[in-house]
């Protein structure tokens, strides 16, 4: 009997929250450490919180988000404590140099930035330090709420939507390492898991950085649920051998005619799936939902440091002096993608029109502030 | 200009060969240790000919091929060093054992099997303990030499057929460290540069024992060929790009149907080409093509161990207990293979056909020794 993490309530896993508030300090595991070690770190400065997502010990754009909010309330308690608590101007100069300081660490990790500008707009209608303090923690709670929430839903919708599929591949991780919840797309894999559903986990190792290895097998391993894990290169011939019965990834950008926007590698099962005839899911909150951008030719793709495909560890592969193509994300056709499953239903082709609906739906369950309408 | 290895001929490398006779002994490349050193060593006796295959310092099929018809030569000699050589029927016995034991030590390398056993049944024919030895010889000679001018013919039929693709994508290593000559897949690349063609490679890293970065990039880089690693994963991204004009890889077997079995990956590229309407192009010498397997569905796959996924050198990337999935090879289809280049030229679909004409066209070119008629 898988155990299975769930929100709002006590995870039946034996480890710790991803990310979890305490008092005055932020609790994180260090990512970077496992599986080798499981570690819980203590953020309690403001540049504990940036040196924490720069060096990606928390990682997964919702789990930055929420990592960033409550940043906000560390930055006011560290500068009300070096003399900035006497007036509510000094306040929200600390807020505001705080909201950019620790909203830049990641600059494509758009859940970050916007997490912080909500935090600090809300927290900006404080009358009194007190009040500023207060109001800030209030809207980290709120978005740490509203994202397991939204991977609750998530989970709810997708166990409806997979019923009938028993062994899913996926890629890197988009699971409960990645949210404050149980993950969007591994959120899926819990859902199906709770509703009693028979569910086994093929897992791409996800070079460079190995997600997939390092983090999907491990968070499925401690909640028992049976995975394997593959290199990438193997994807294609896992999805022809018939073993599969659906991919699920999560996303980082979603434009607004369905492209999707994921890790790299995500493109290949997407065309290895439909070769196969294997129905290939994404799982994401309205917020992965950008209206802004129009297709997925719009998206910049972020490329990252050469070092992370020259080796791994202090092992070194690539000879000296060798270039490296090393994009951090692909563009996945909507045509390759068979449904979006969100925390507000799950959106099918017309994406321009499913996804358009979703985000009236998400905006009619979170109404904007009266500061934002204004 | 760049620096083209040919074949015959001096190499223009300054690089030792990947496998040479040396009077009583073979040198080798040992490849385990590249790119961080490049060492030769020689072997000597069966033993070191059966680790050397065993551990991978060379690899390859037609490297093994060579190295396994020139391993018999060095068991008769350590044979005859040891008493054996006072009469003919000791000598054939002491060549039937160490064809049996080298011809085992990989048993999916079909060339290795094959080399061996051409060795084993020339050299039966000899009459003497020195007679059997200069019919092994010049056997293994024989081996040597044609797998070289193969890899020269494919490299000219190459430059002709990519003749107007500049940047080339490649997997895995199908180059000079796996013949004795310039290589198949990377044979057509050196060959496109002896031509004096502009030619440029993108090189998977290939997971899990990263050949294409540590094997690929190093050969490519000596021969001053501008070659990028990326990681398989981003093999679809990149050929979505635009970037690319020609795929081009090796082959273990091809079926007599033209599907391919080749490195685990390369139907990932396979499909991403056919998705990006890039060419994707098969170098093999004739032996690799196989009548006696319809298609590719007949093709067994080597699984291999978890460790190679696990991990990577001395650094553990998978958590203790989760399952792994390590297949040596996939199956890409025929319908997606634009053409095979071979030594008697370019095979196009139907393949069953051209297939069947480069089958006799080989065997007209090498007809079968009296022995083998029988």
């Amino acid at each position: 009997m898988p155990k299975i993490p769930h929100h709002p309530g006590n995870s039946l896993i034996d480890s710790p929250p991803t990310i979890q508030w305490d008092t005055d300090h932020i609790k994180i595991i260090d990512q970077t450490l496992l599986p080798s070690a499981l570690k819980v770190i203590e953020l309690r400065s403001v540049s504990d919180v940036v040196d924490a997502i720069g060096r990606l010990a928390i990682r997964g754009a919702p789990a930055i988000g929420a990592c960033g909010a409550y940043g906000i309330v560390v930055a006011l308690d560290e500068g009300y404590a070096a003399g900035g608590s006497n007036s509510t101007i000094a306040a929200k100069d600390i807020l505001a140099k705080a909201a950019h300081l620790i909203g830049n660490t990641r600059p494509t990790a758009v859940n970050l930035a916007w997490a912080v500008e909500r935090v600090q707009t809300g927290a900006m209608l404080g009358t009194s330090p007190e009040e500023v303090r207060s109001l800030a923690l209030s809207i980290a709670n709120d978005i740490f709420d509203e994202d397991r929430a939204a991977c609750d839903a998530i989970g709810t919708f997708g166990a409806v939507e997979l019923a009938e599929h028993k062994t899913i591949l996926t890629h890197c991780n988009a699971g409960r390492l990645a949210t404050a919840g149980i993950g969007t797309a591994l959120g899926v894999i819990y859902g199906k898991a709770r509703e009693g559903q028979e569910v086994e986990v093929f897992s791409s190792e996800t070079r460079p950085l190995l997600q997939g290895a390092r983090l999907t097998a491990w968070e499925l391993s401690m909640a028992e649920i049976p995975v394997t894990v593959f290199p990438d290169s193997a994807g294609s011939s896992l999805l022809a051998s018939g073993r599969i019965d659906a991919v699920i990834v999560g996303s980082d950008r979603i434009a607004a005619n369905g492209d999707i926007a994921n890790k790299i590698g995500t493109l290949s099962h997407a065309l290895a799936a439909r070769a196969a005839s294997v129905p290939f899911y994404v799982a994401a909150p309205t917020s992965t939902l950008d209206p802004h951008t129009a297709t997925g030719a719009e998206i910049e793709i972020e490329q990252r440091i050469p070092e992370e495909v020259e080796g791994f560890g202090d092992c070194r592969s690539t000879p000296v002096g060798v270039a490296v193509w090393n994009p951090a994300f692909d563009i996945t056709p909507a045509d390759l993608v068979t449904a979006i499953i969100t925390e507000v239903g799950v959106l099918r082709p017309d994406y321009g029109k499913s996804i358009a609906n979703a985000l009236e739906l998400a905006s009619l369950a979170n109404p904007p502030t009266p500061e934002e309408q204004q």
